[in-house]
């Protein structure tokens, strides 16, 4: 089995992690075999959308069988690079960036947070759930020493463009983005966003029109 | 100024967090005024669209002049409930609860973590993050006691069903999911999903897809 060159779609990379957990769950029920409809089943989608994601991982299913579970939770992966761990460097050691350098929960999904920077001097030269802060103005530098392609931006909205400015300086293509700014990177650097604001916003937002809509 | 009683999409709700981030900068920047073009420039959207999302919070805009920005904040702080803290229990005190119950940000968007619960015997009857730790067992009961709407749900994939429905036996009518898990619960009660390792697949995924090209 190997890996495919075909560049796959987001909706697909963000549907991988959840097939990859019930497959998880199947296999220690003592299961084997998944066929297409039972995913899709499971995640209220339609089979041919669910084969398309794992042929696009590199794995084939037999026909009327389905598809090794073993095999596919190999795939997915290897496919996502969580045997590979991929180094990254956080910007914002404040509340937020604290608690995500802390979730070593990350590591088993193939992300190692190497070192924090801070524009805060009382926090820069200290360490930090037991890794080490430095100064912004070493960011672009280190990062380019480090070699390091994945940037974590954590910082307050005003700051968010210059911090991804810099880490696009030291190298960094891909920007995991928990601040609520739209940035303007080029093209070949990729954003993906967090925004738990937002999220959270939706949530209460969404509970609060319930009530009023009861309350009536 | 008042809300209005409109029940407004999930979409806007999203938006919101983000126009009151570009707002304060702008405020900061002695502006006074802002008109919805300006805002739909920023955000990449149409302008009647943002007129739509301010206005379902209760602001009105003023011709040729546009809306108030102080105005403008204030309706969003209190559509989304910032003004009004809401409580929340959280369950599963691992990596990802610990570091969300230490985030104390959230503080400032209206959201409160009053305690948390884990199965784990060792982690329940203890302090974590200056917070409670409670059994399982004391779920539903404690939760109906506080009279807490909101559940936070940070537990093992294969947990992730079950302390759903510990929660919504305790009265929970929103469930802020950080599982990866897709929640079969009834239509009365809100999902709001936080998948952070599908996040991380899709910006490690499509940088292993850019350099696999790249490489060609």
């Amino acid at each position: 089995m190997k890996t495919t060159e075909v560049r796959i779609s987001k909706a697909t990379l963000r549907r991988l992690p959840r097939y990859y957990g019930h497959l998880k769950w199947m296999m220690s029920q003592g299961r084997e075999v998944v066929s297409c409809t039972r995913l899709a089943d499971k995640f209220g989608c339609d089979a041919s959308g669910v084969r398309k994601d794992l042929e696009a991982v590199g794995v084939k299913g037999r026909p009327r069988v389905g598809f090794d579970i073993a095999d596919t939770l190999d795939a997915i992966e290897e496919y996502l690079g969580w045997k590979n761990v991929r180094e990254a460097v956080l910007v914002g050691a404040g509340k937020l960036g604290l608690a995500l350098m802390g979730y070593h929960g990350f590591a088993v999904k193939g992300l190692k947070i190497l070192c924090a920077f801070d524009s805060d001097s009382t926090k820069a030269g200290r360490e930090a759930a037991g890794l080490g802060v430095y100064p912004m103005e070493k960011l672009s530098e280190l990062t380019t020493r480090l070699g390091v392609r994945i940037g974590v931006l954590c910082v307050p909205y005003l700051a968010a463009q210059s911090a991804a400015d810099a880490m696009v300086a030291g190298g960094v293509k891909a920007i995991w983005n928990f601040t609520p700014a739209q940035l303007d990177v080029g093209d070949d650097v990729i954003v993906e966003n967090v925004d738990l604001s937002a999220s959270f916003a939706a949530l209460s937002g969404r509970l609060a029109c319930e009530n009023k809509i009861l309350a009536k």
